[in-house]
């Protein structure tokens, strides 16, 4: 509804319920100010300018269903959180994007995100935590760079195309093995840790503990059959969906952009030990040691991106932390599998039931002509994202935190309806 | 001002005018619905939850003049802009911080914000454009791994401290030799060009346009003494500030958040011959010829922050372009530099007239026990974040595109009160 210049106009609140958050954190500042006058008073606006907007946004309705596998659909209630502290920050006169990132203020921001992030995975002082830039592919680098010296021999799992990714990366720096590969089964399965035929002398043990694009997540972790060998795992897609033993690892390490915030912030999580010893060669930005000497400040961090990590860290406690965000995840991803399941062969998943990833769901259809057009009426239903990736075709349904259960429950009333057209 | 729950409210508009934004930019949705009716017509609201949020922001009275280095303050319309667009981007359903990086939503913004960034500093199609993290200290190893071999020659011009940071970083990957230092100086001089004793075979010549901490700006740039030599500049803290002859230069690179964004954005702008020849060693990320050949999509970008700097583009272009806002920068340098020259030397600032920087500008007290106290009254008066960096102590106040004439003006007076009250 465009407005014209030097009108009066009045404002209508049809539905109040767009004044509310769900939000259960701290009261924030209210930009109008409120009375307690218990009679309606009137509002009469005039407008001098063109492009007339109102500082608030659209409402709930216009929402879509977002099945996208990173970025991703966050919660509802941390984008509201987010617009209305966008502006003015809790009342420091400016934007948290605009905050220098050694002020009281960002201090805080990055403090509490900390803080948060500890508190939900039960992260003990034997770690640190870096709030880094550049994706897990960064970090296919720095593991090596800083825990091998080139020569040393270590062990990687590969279930999918990441962990592919960062065997590749790793040939770089030290003596990479793939110890096994999913691939001639087409990255459906996990193997089962017996066979393994690990190298008693590998310095890490290597794995990607969820795979996004083919569905395949470890649900136990293998343990290095050298005692002072390091579990490392790439988390990117599945960190913060469930509870983990992080004292198992010796570096957990993910992109933000699917379960816990925007894309530009990459999470290390690392045992103290193991900094310090990073090879000659290393760029600056890729050294553990200088962003742990300097929590994580040694250059300008992503700051909004943190902020933004920290508010949904709150959002995830509020909930009652990982063991009821898993509960959530286990029951989406339940009926979806289900549906799929019972479907008599109308869809299909490849995954190997046992490993079958709660975060990102591939399906094919049984006639595989019919794939663009179910994309396309979910779609027209508000359900988006729906593509399998390009490497593997069919869909997939990317379900991570933020993903409510009435988007999955939608999705699946809409496959069966699909199926009774199409069946 | 707290609200309880379960009371019915009702809204005072005091200020109509904060339902307006300056953004001359498109219409943005409106989520309050707007009626022409001309006559006042009456609101009551009734809230449910303790922790009320209104969808929208503080006023623009609460804003401070944020005179930081870096992150630094924002245009105010483009904050308007992108508070509005938070929650759902144009009609998209979802916010852009959700957008999968390969979607046609975020496509047309990174495209956009490449093509409007092109027409800002004129860049020729032997340019590639990359949008990508870490900041300009991930570059300072990404330029000698890309452009050099591990014996190559290369000079660096040091006018201070990130021009030494880049120089020190370069001796991992290739023989980097410092021809000109200020620091005997305090950082204070940029050299003249007759005097540099430059390597005839040197790959490339280093400059740092601007010196974020000491002040020091290029106001020209020197030539390779070999023709084939490249000149390479960090333009982090002048980015987009005034026009620049791109097709001097192999690579301009920066970080936004200076000047035209959020941190967790490195722009770097490299000539296309000059892709493909990174050393083995490079990690993937710093390989500019896998970010060039994808777009800056190889793995999943900083979407947020180039939507920012999109935005930031376009406003500079609504502006008139770089001509035009090299004017306005200079006309805010002057006002502040002439009242710090014209203070008798209650003010001092140290950096050589010829080359003081119009973006950085520091300064010192003649008294110097009284910086503290210049520092705690300026913020009492909302003027912050004007210490100085605490390598070089006194104050600095940076004055970016987007701190507005009347933050130096309100400045200038504050500092003319302070004197006549201390002088």
């Amino acid at each position: 509804m465009a407005m014209s210049a030097n009108t009066p106009h009045t404002l209508l609140l049809k539905n109040p319920s767009i004044l509310k958050t769900s939000t259960s954190t701290t009261p924030a500042i209210h930009a109008f100010p409120i009375t307690r006058a218990t009679k309606p008073i009137s509002i009469t606006c005039s407008y001098s300018a063109t492009a007339v907007t109102p500082p608030a946004s659209a409402s709930a309705q216009d929402r879509v269903f977002n099945f996208a596998a990173g970025p991703a659909t966050l919660p509802e209630n941390v984008l509201r959180k987010a617009e209305s502290e966008l502006y003015n920050w809790r009342g420091a006169g400016m934007s948290v994007m605009e905050m220098s990132h050694r002020g009281k203020e960002f201090l805080s921001i990055i403090q509490k995100a900390e803080s948060d992030l500890r508190k939900l995975l039960d992260i003990s002082d034997d770690y640190a935590v870096l709030f880094l830039q550049g994706g897990a592919t960064t970090q296919f680098a720095g593991i090596p760079l800083n825990i091998c010296k080139p020569e040393d021999p270590v062990d990687y799992i590969v279930t999918g195309s990441w962990g592919d990714k960062a065997f590749k990366e790793a040939t770089k720096y030290c003596k990479p093995k793939v110890i096994w590969s999913g691939k001639s089964e087409k990255y459906t399965a996990i193997p089962s840790f017996d066979e393994l035929d690990q190298n008693p002398n590998a310095r890490y043990l290597h794995i990607c503990a969820n795979e996004t694009i083919h569905g395949v997540e470890f649900k136990d972790y293998p343990t290095p059959k050298n005692k002072d060998a390091l579990l490392i795992a790439d988390m990117s897609s599945n960190f913060c969906s469930k509870p983990v033993d992080v004292s198992k690892f010796g570096i957990i390490y993910a992109g933000a952009q699917k379960n816990v915030g925007p894309s530009g912030v990459t999470i290390v999580i690392i045992r103290k030990d193991l900094i310090g010893n990073a090879q000659e060669i290393t760029p600056v930005m890729l050294d553990y040691k200088i962003h742990a000497d300097n929590n994580s400040l040694y250059n300008t961090p992503p700051c909004y991106g943190i902020y933004m990590c920290g508010l949904v860290f709150e959002d995830l406690l509020a909930q009652g932390g990982l063991v009821e965000v898993e509960k959530k995840n286990m029951k989406k991803a339940q009926i979806l599998y289900d549906a799929i399941d019972e479907s008599k062969g109308f869809y299909r998943c490849p995954v190997e039931k046992s490993v079958r990833s709660l975060m990102n769901v591939p399906f094919t259809l049984e006639k595989s002509e019919l794939e663009a057009e179910f994309v396309k009426e979910a779609a027209k239903e508000k359900m988006v994202q729906l593509k399998g990736h390009r490497s593997v075709g069919g869909m997939r349904a990317s379900i991570y935190n933020a993903m409510p259960l009435a988007g999955v429950e939608k999705l699946v009333a809409f496959m069966k309806d699909f199926q009774a057209k199409h069946g």
